[in-house]
């Protein structure tokens, strides 16, 4: 085993291998700060040239990290020893659209002919929020971020088509400035927000309500502010049916030995 | 005379020349786009010091761009044959903290003693946001931008003290996002906004009666967006009360010979 280069690497590492023996089957908000946390799509490869250019037509909702090598189960530029079977903490199984099972490993489930995708992920961006002393409320409630399907329709390409789905953090007016300016640093983890404020003009009609994660307070003055998020893909999934499709479950996301500093531009 | 060095240059020149024949005593807003503009604070020497703390001190209301020689009413680092006595549309003349006089030139008013400062506008990046389709409300509608005296207090030096006078334009939150990333890149023109939504949170009780220049309609959708203004000075100076003090009338603006995109970072 090649020795961890880092103390955070190590953390990293040790976080894959408690997920890998499901110590750990929760969310991965906040945990690592300062390692890539990837969305994950895995698709048999007859889908994944749809998905590579639905993911390219789209690349604020759909940040495009890596790509594994058709039947390859490794990610080897995303990090040591990662096994994309049993490295994520829970697992959505899509059936011809339908989500039809929960899982903590896929290796029953892994194929010959499956491709794995990583996409970028907002929490990239929460520990340089966290440090310009913009914590997400989601970190300070320590539960799951809030990600809402909205209104506002992706690009369509192949069978893949949807609206985006996203996180909401509240912030104040003057915060939600600074918030803008430091994730737009991060256009490979979604970048600077969509939206901020009304929640029904992007079709959210009630953000106590989140279609996946937790909810978080939103208190007297702050708007809430609204990121694309990388669980857009399950919404296409389910419209374009492909026979299998397995994805990581909100909130709980593949961690790399990939530096979210790394991923920032400027 | 210096021949102009580029179009743009000769229009700069132009205006000038227009402004210190009076031909021209209106706003400036929108003119000659791509000219940095800038707000003017003259005041007797023994002030100087103080003023100079003030913008230091308070650099997003107060960018300061140049100051002058004690006693020259030339600028030549911010453009050719400029004399501060001339040319700008209209001056505000205080004296003891308050204005006594709008005039449309200072000739008879200048003393040996006295020192110009130029500060940064928000009309620098208005260019930028045009090029962006972001084209402010107030050149749209051709009027001068909305500006308000908040209850956000400056950073105090020396007599100076006082509250932030903002500009407001509106826009529904998407182009909000983009105006205030644009914004960033100008920090000599007061950079990112300040605020954005509800103004009775910094102070302002009725967005349709700017304290200076004029309103502009506020769209279904959109939501007001606050820069600081370097008429934030003028405030400070009612307060100080310097036995003489001659600016510029709000919207009413030096037109220099600096490019706006010599202000970007980035």
């Amino acid at each position: 085993m090649k020795p961890a280069q880092s103390p955070l690497l190590q953390k990293a590492y040790d976080l894959r291998q408690a997920i890998r023996s499901k110590a750990h089957t929760g969310p991965t908000s906040g945990l690592v700060q300062g390692a890539m946390q990837g969305n994950v799509v895995i698709l048999p490869a007859d889908w994944a040239s749809d998905f590579l250019l639905y993911c390219q037509k789209n690349p604020i909702s759909c940040p495009l990290i890596d790509v594994s090598e058709v039947g390859d189960f490794t990610m080897p530029e995303l990090g040591h020893d990662i096994d994309m079977r049993h490295d994520i903490p829970e697992y959505y199984v899509y059936r011809n659209g339908e989500k039809v099972e929960n899982r903590t490993d896929i290796e029953e489930l892994w194929q010959d002919d499956m491709v794995a995708f990583v996409l970028g992920c907002s929490f990239s961006f929460e520990h340089a929020l966290s440090q310009a002393g913009l914590t997400p409320r989601n970190i300070e409630e320590d539960v799951n971020v809030s990600m809402y399907e909205t209104n506002i329709a992706t690009v369509p390409a192949g069978r893949f088509f949807g609206n985006t789905v996203m996180t909401m953090r509240p912030y104040v007016p003057k915060d939600a400035i600074r918030a803008i300016q430091i994730t737009t640093r991060f256009p490979k983890a979604h970048g600077a927000p969509l939206h901020f404020g009304s929640p029904q003009e992007i079709g959210i009609a009630d953000l106590s309500k989140p279609d996946y994660g937790d909810a978080v307070s939103v208190k007297e003055g702050e708007v809430p502010v609204f990121w694309a998020c990388g669980v857009t893909p399950q919404v296409a999934i389910r419209n374009a049916k492909p026979p299998i499709c397995i994805t990581h479950s909100p909130g709980k996301m593949l961690v790399t030995d990939i530096l979210d500093t790394d991923l920032a531009v400027l």
